[in-house]
């Protein structure tokens, strides 16, 4: 067959570039960031496209759940799918991850976000220009179809609210998948943590996303903002530069704190046997 | 007992001509595709029959989730389950289905989706003739109770947002199978691989149904569209032949460029030892 | 301690009775089918009984998919957890289940689903008499709260078209069933054989419920319209005895049906070896 | 590493506190239920501090389902994870938990639901003061804000109802999550058992949350009580003492009632040897 010819050529080039420059890890965590904000976008896109469904109904919550699951789903067995900044420094931290892989997990996760919020930004143009009339429309107080792509806090939330909110939301994920991933405590098979990490996502969804929005993932949330800046919504997206730095800086100290807690409280439990 | 034993002599009739004509996989193709159908047209139909339910609401999502599950589970240790042309044409393309059992595949899908569509059809006649006054309407604006069966896109997508959203949503799905299904990624044992695939069509129906209906397998799009051709909806059921091939023969290059993706940034990277 | 010794007194005593009348198997009949009465009928009341979501939204589908699965993890181990009678003739057609054995099974799912709905009855009944007034109010067309415990066609649902609902559902049902339970098909673990069977009865629920309700289960329907027939809504639960024989006949022939179909298109092909 | 010899510091630190004193089971047991209660509380205020989806929708449910997996998950291998004084209590009386310990799961119950609540209230002051105008509103028949925390019966149910409501909850719980943790039936593996006692609280907040809040766990309830009298909501927490001590009491003597039932049909059948 041509195409199977096609693919071992395919894989003995690649093959060739693998063993420098952690290219396996680059493109396993750039291709589940991306599928994660394909499906994240997609989903508060068709949301906020359909008239009386915005913000609210359980769909979108689910749609989180499996936008995580199939992140993991994709990376796991490549890079360990961490798809999330912050997580990467935490496992960098405690020595899973070699801090000299911790830039290209980075550059790999802000660069996967960007093309996946790019993506969704394609397949929903259409809707997007008859929705908005054509115009780019943002204010202070009201982020319009940008908030398809970026998170915005509600009006009432104070910044020590906001950063109240980003950490306990990034500190109780954490520690909730330092449980699941520990092998040590429930023992949980690889495959069923994926859909674990699933269902913690979906509890932050339902839970904890009134407030910020509540992505507890820098990535997320800095690439399509990014994008939305490019794409013809203006500065308006960084909004006096209040807000947009809470869920790129907080999620980092609250993953480490989350993890500190499991830590403490569990892990440091275990007979050493 | 008179039933075993009529079930002992159908066994050994069916197996006298099982080994010729691809009988076996052709009768999985076919079950599982039937079963595909006749969920999600049915849900589809509940939904549009109820009013005020029509296209909002999670449960038709879950009944896309369940749809696609039941199709593996169904047929899986049988014909592999594909219940869908554009996956089976990747899998000749993969050298894991033989060229020769293409057409076999194919044709069981096509029929076993014609006939799912007419059980939900059949059984929801009374309902649709309520509801629709025992009249057939569709006009190019409004596909009426035809929405029951095949899919329709919004007024405001262009041609080409169509065919863009079907590529997506193709890929992002065969992107995704090809990872869960990949012996050497997280190891998802296959029980547990319906439940997965289960959910990619769960969040293909939250995220990306909006623009087009979001079906990506032909079968589950033409052949209802030609039930309803018959049923009574007639031509207009084509719309001036602009929309209805696009389900038809995207997806056959969105899988294969889903795969390729996986192929590239993952699966060519492992080890080969 | 006095409970565990209590315990151990309780299990000799039990022990003693279990060797003859299938006293095992009843009792988990019982058990597991007042169970799913009490989650199905629950669920009902509390949609019911609450204005305007009666008859919409996804939370009562999704009682179902978790009454389903309990009562199968309550009886598996000790009955089969047929929970079902008509399950339970299909079971003894094809040979698993001794005739002796049946009517043991069918006395037991009747009862257990007359007491479970009893006790949602009692649950309910300050909510039943301040939602109805301490009326029992029910006509031919409108079945008023006695639609918490029986299930009632949509008016436009012809007698023949009745029957055609029970048929399919069943009919798919046991189709899929018989798939997942088939050793040579995909292999299912039993503990995850209970959590699929759920999500087909959710299927069923979300699409196969418009016309009459969707119980493929008879002592699901025939006991609490019993039950609601003393309770006090009185001879009308019968309704002119045209529809409530359906629920409770047509089933057992839909899962032979089924069964068959699976039978013959799937099970009849495996390699004898 | 600074960071990961501080862990082994930690470790060493805290391993020299753990033989006496029951410190592991109390941390656990205490972060178990903490997280439980951030997640529930969480949930409700998002529910109710969002208009038009204060008491509906299904997004709440399952937010109860992820709360009552994510308390087995962190715990589990640490204490057991019961998170609900009610079972700790019978699993004393079983013998399976030592009764010295019982007092140290309790309190580490009660805390830990207290904080987490607290947590809660730190997480949404911002939301509770703009919603409320900041003022703690509360009267006799409308808890308002308060719902966020602890539960409040429908003002139809009598005493009586409430303490069936609660007995009856409570009861089918122990019953089913008895089958669950029984190896003799299902032989269901623990890391999927967190997942179906996660299906089953999802099956009480569909099915039988109507009458009283449906809360079968003592410290869910109290602790929270507790919270917002001194939040601000005064006395009116307790309602003339009629109703608080219903979810405290009560469930204690349903669980085992639950088990005995489970025990008696099931359980004590198994044949011995």
């Amino acid at each position: 067959m041509a195409f199977t010819s096609a693919l071992k050529l395919l894989k003995s080039s690649v093959s060739a570039i693998y063993h420098r420059l952690y290219v396996r890890a680059f493109l396993a965590e750039f291709i589940s960031t991306f599928a994660i904000l394909a499906f994240v976008n997609g989903l508060i896109a068709q949301a906020v496209l359909t008239d009386g469904e915005k913000g609210s109904g359980v769909a979108p919550k689910w749609g989180a759940f499996v936008a995580a699951m199939s992140g993991i789903l994709i990376a796991c067995g490549a890079s360990g799918a961490h798809s999330n900044p912050a997580f990467s420094l935490l496992f960098a931290l405690r020595g899973i991850l070699p801090w000299a892989k911790l830039p290209v997990y980075w550059i790999a996760q802000y660069l996967g976000a960007f093309c996946g919020a790019a993506a969704v930004l394609g397949v929903y143009w259409d809707a997007i220009m008859f929705k908005g009339n054509g115009e780019f429309y943002i204010t202070n107080e009201d982020p319009g179809l940008a908030a398809i792509f970026a998170t915005y806090p509600m009006p009432y939330v104070s910044i020590a609210g906001c950063i109240i909110d980003q950490l306990f939301g990034s500190a109780l994920l954490a520690l909730c998948v330092a449980a699941l991933t520990d092998p040590k405590n429930m023992r949980i098979p690889l495959p069923l943590v994926a859909l674990y990490i699933g269902f913690l996502v979906l509890e932050l969804a339902i839970g904890f996303s009134l407030n910020t929005g509540g992505s507890p993932n820098p990535a997320r949330d800095l690439s399509p903002r990014i994008l939305t800046y490019f794409a013809g919504w203006g500065i308006q997206v960084f909004r006096d530069w209040t807000w947009f730095w809470i869920p790129v800086v907080i999620p980092h100290i609250g993953v480490v704190i989350g993890y500190l807690i499991y830590f403490i409280l569990i892990e440091a439990h275990w007979p050493t046997q």
